[in-house]
């Protein structure tokens, strides 16, 4: 894979979609329709350490849902993977991203940790704030800040993620303490980024779990069973067109990014507040399916 | 990715597996009750050429469901993407090899090719039986008969398929001839193979479409989304577990075949009638693991 | 309750209804949007042989599902409560008319003999044209035709009929000449009336069974448990809501009748061909909503 | 209907099944699986003021689901019935006494005030413990008492009920202090009485809403509205099964009781807590349903 080609291109795709302002902001909570809508940018994070940012590259906004393929990589660090599964499975389950409480018919477990019922339940496993914020920071790299208007405007108003908790606590789930743990969950979402920062996280991902700065271990022994979930759970009830279109493990936020990876070469993180209905940014679906076409970046090409 | 050594692991897991006897005969049709139980093969089948059998490779049984991923690649040759998906969708449905009729909510398509639903209107969109019997001898190089004992047992009594295509034809997904297309359903899903034909079959997708032996350009232009749907939607509901555990592209058949893919690589066929209640044959879904295991084959290892 | 008062009412809301033209034809036949759309008539019926007629009464329109209880009631003369009920449930199914198959998840039977997959299940256990035809004659007491336009209408389009059938023959619900029985089926919905004559239909259920003109015994020992039929499933799945409101049990037709009964005193039979989204007429129901509330005709009432 | 004739007849019932154990204590709550499981009883209020009783008949029982249909009443005393069904449909749900959250597709409102999701938006509605209880005890005309045992037992398991709550907090259904509405329905049905004192409750409802003692008006614009949900909804989802072969409005809750309500005569209350799968109690079902197809009781006999 050429660098200065990849480059390039992103370069034209930036452009092209530069003036699409399609889409709406996500509303579910007020702080995420706040947001000023044209913002735009790109990052990449190849495993040699070269990068290429492109736009609105430095704007903080919050990991929603691109949090959890890491949460639920802190997990499987913590419990194994034998625990973790007892819990939450890793069937996609065609729910959209605003979907009712679905779970397993037989077992009545969380289809699997990229929808929210198993998110908060990977959440009850790991119930220590400082522990999360912890390896998300050693993942990116930097200092990270929980954006507390968005934390609590996520508390007041998350009623459908409680009713998810306590159906959790009523299949025996979730064991224990479980205001601590809807309370890490909301925390984990609302834990801000740059495209650049989680262009960081995802090269993790792409370098076989080894940070590619700091060379420390940190998914090694899990790297795969995530990017193998990312890519048939990671979008939500359209998992499986992206996969088809696009060819690589990905997870999307509703504030807006989409953090995609090519395995052992780069991660790529796209970010624009502005999604379609099923809770995806437009632009960064465009600019990221655009580019693996143009370059075949899919896994199976 | 060292041949001597995939060969040497192969015959201790043959070895291992080979006088489990756990599992059911398939007794949705009568014909297929009637294989011998204990019947066990492996073919695996590299783009280079070579190729390695262990156990009842020249046994030939029926297809059933391991025909779709190439009635789909047909279709795509015939009709194009757009064509063929207008008709079906490419999302992972959840649903079990057996489960009644459930198409997409809005756009009542099929969710995918690799369910029956799905397969049903890929026969429709082809509707000749020479053409597809030639194609499939085309990609298994070699001439290839229709069991028609397998083939009159479905006919008399898959209801459950016959509903499937009312409803289709209710949707305007299928739109034309309606026997014609059952029909062709139900013989491509009783064309006869080994599993060294299947191997090599299946080696036409791992050669990027290219046929490893006759060189002819088979499925180029859309193997790498064959694979892909294959990822997601090979498995039925256990898909997301396979993509998780193992991590290459599979299909099975519940006449006991499952055909796995490592792309650029090599194929794999085990075959053993004897199925679990997902319609999965137990050795060969044991085995394939448990060296993917061993050997690290998962896409994203 | 004092029948000049009644015909009185009925005039009032007649009047009132006459000129709302709201709604749509059917048209999932063809033929069956080829009516006038202005059409509109009331009958009642009253055990003590009483009748009252309002416009066009003398219209003929075919039965389609308002012929389901009738023939429900054959089948219990003719198999017994025991039998049938071994094949078709008596639960609300929630489902809407045009719905797709849904059956107990546990049984696999269908829900009710009012919803099209327990009628079609009926159909089957009848199986001889002249027969029902007969009985049609007896309840109506005139001679009554099948309309061969909507008949050969439906046995071309009615896909989703066909798939229900080839379901409840997969489920073993149905077990013999599939043709047979739902060619039946498409013959009872094209049986033609008038309001007049299907008032008579009604009257014989108000009567305990006993047809109020001829005195013969034709659904004695059977009326109640079809009334409690009609009551809890007969509106599909507006029948709560009809039930609250309303408090009679009916069954109505997207040809565009409503029938309801009041038991031991009358039937009332509205008709106009211009449907609601539930496939209820609308004339029909508004009418017959507002006689029971201005004259407190509810059974709890 | 001849009273002697009716206690004869029940004499026979209460002795052929006083010795029938089977069924289970429910053991959703702790505190339900403490009772002695030989418990037995039967009480009639009729509306000219005769009553009868037969067995534990001043044995204190929680109220459990047996409290909806009167809470309802209340909410369309307080609130109206346009209120009332803006927040809660009228459909038979099909829903087990256990089942999940389930609401309707559209309008995301409970489907009718007897399953749990109605009954939490119902009791969210009066959010008056003494408004309740004082309504309850003017209803059964004595004195009545929440038991603390049982109150708690759901406080600290219901994590099903807590999860509804927040889905209809989420949907907007409930908009106020969420608490002291959860907590109001858990003391409803931890209210104690005897199938005395609960056949009195009926006969309220069987006497147009006029209390058959105090002459009091309790129910009187609504009763009729509330037979009719009883009716169609009453029995979760065997609802349409007991309105077939019964034919009366009932409403059973899991601590083992039924209420059935013969419109103008009597209301009937059997006791027993051994229950079946459905949540309902062996032999107070098979009590009535004998004594209605002995004397004719259905509604529409």
């Amino acid at each position: 894979m050429d660098f200065q080609n990849i480059c390039a291109e992103l370069e034209k795709l930036y452009e092209k979609h530069r003036h699409n302002l399609e889409g709406n902001l996500a509303d579910y909570i007020p702080e995420l329709s706040k947001v000023r809508p044209d913002l735009f940018s790109i990052s990449m994070y190849f495993v040699d350490g070269r990068e290429f940012h492109l736009g609105d590259s430095t704007h903080k906004f919050t990991l929603q849902s691109v949090s959890k393929p890491f949460a639920y990589g802190l997990a499987l660090n913590l419990k194994g993977e034998d625990y973790v599964h007892s819990k939450v499975g890793v069937e996609p389950s065609g729910e959209a991203f605003n979907s009712i409480i679905e779970l397993e018919k037989n077992t009545h477990k969380p289809f699997n940790p990229m929808i929210n019922s198993g998110a908060i339940a990977i959440s009850n496993m790991i119930l220590n704030e400082s522990l999360l914020k912890n390896f998300f920071e050693k993942l990116s790299n930097s200092h990270l800040s929980i954006n507390h208007d968005v934390y609590n405007s996520e508390l007041t108003t998350a009623h459908r993620n409680r009713a998810i908790l306590n159906l959790l606590r009523h299949f025996e789930i979730v064991d224990h303490n479980m205001d601590q743990g809807i309370d890490l969950y909301f925390k984990q979402c609302s834990i801000e980024v740059t495209t650049k920062e989680l262009a960081i996280m995802g090269a993790v991902l792409a370098n076989r779990g080894i940070h590619p700065i700091t060379k420390e271990n940190l998914l090694e022994k899990h790297y795969s069973k995530i990017l193998s979930l990312m890519f048939t759970c990671g979008m939500y009830d359209t998992a499986g067109s992206f996969a088809y279109k696009v060819g690589l493990p990905a997870k999307s936020g509703v504030s807006g990014s989409i953090l995609a990876i090519k395995p052992n070469e780069f991660s790529i993180c796209a970010f624009s507040p502005l999604i379609n209905s099923h809770g995806h940014s437009i632009r960064a679906m465009n600019l990221i399916e655009e580019l693996s076409l143009k370059l075949k970046l899919s896994i199976f090409s």
